[in-house]
């Protein structure tokens, strides 16, 4: 039964990656998965329930900042900008970030989601722990950056940036990242 | 009559801000502008058809160029930032630019135009004009940094990004968007 729940989630996350929040229906997600809707329902309840199952990360963002952390203060920047393009390269990491961003762009809940992952779960308690000025300010530019990335790679597909080699795209905003989490800020 | 067809463009231009593409109806933009459907149908024709001619910008971005590319090229990332600020405080552009990105996450029309408007109508030219190597990639990356900040200060709503002064986003976002037009790429 954990395998149909699972085939249900599978469908879901990749439909809400491809169509987004609005065109997704619990009728589509249903065939996708080879099941009744009733068995949707039964599993996650309404579509928005649906919706926050599937878009949560394979793991918790809290648990990563140790890693983080750890290292030198001047290739932090590095460091959060692999690990975000790895995230967003990994085909787990990738359905549930798009279809996380795609449906902020209209949907109330999934906005909140965004607005806590980087104001309480991963970007805010990266700034905070390195005790800088203006943390909230700096993990909302993060915010900004990482959204942006999200967007113009992964959903709009703005070349050459879509396509390029992700090593590219970490070199490219590793300095970015750096500036916002440790530099001045103008 | 061209005061009609001005009253259905912004209510046009406003829901379709507001609720995103997928939620906005012919229905309900007749209703905003308190005139009959079949009017709306009449000057616009499709719900898309619609939609590309209140997003477009109130400006045609090739005229701007000169001005950005006039001054000092050290200080080109601040006046790039300081435009594309303006135009996201104004009335005018706000609608029509948060329009434009919300939709760009579901609907492949709008996201066609945020593709060139980066890659052919602001962007690139600007970098092309530079002559900087990599002029697509860096034109890509100003779009990642720009379509970010639409998502998080003025659609997604992270704060403090979401309320905090314009000339701090201006300050904030212009090293960024320097080193993305004229610095090392990593």
């Amino acid at each position: 039964m954990s395998g149909t729940r699972e085939a249900i989630a599978e469908a879901a996350r990749r439909l809400f990656a491809e169509r987004g929040y609005d065109r997704t229906t619990i009728r589509a997600v249903a065939e996708g998965a080879g099941v009744d809707q009733a068995l949707v329902v039964h599993f996650f309840g309404s579509k928005q329930q649906l919706f926050v199952s599937v878009v949560e990360l394979p793991y918790e963002p809290e648990a990563v900042l140790p890693e983080l952390l750890g290292g030198d203060t001047e290739t932090l920047g590095v460091r959060v900008a692999r690990f975000l393009v790895e995230t967003l390269e990994s085909g787990q990491g990738r359905s549930r970030v798009t279809g996380l961003v795609r449906a902020a762009a209209s949907e109330p809940e999934a906005a909140r989601m965004v607005r806590e992952l980087v104001t309480s779960r991963i970007f805010a308690p990266l700034t905070e722990a390195l005790g800088v000025p203006d943390a909230a300010f700096r993990a909302a530019l993060i915010g900004s950056q990482v959204v942006g990335l999200t967007m113009t790679r992964y959903i709009v597909g703005v070349e050459p940036l879509a396509s390029i080699d992700p090593e590219a795209v970490v070199a490219a905003i590793a300095p970015t990242l750096q500036r916002y989490l440790l530099g001045p800020l103008g």
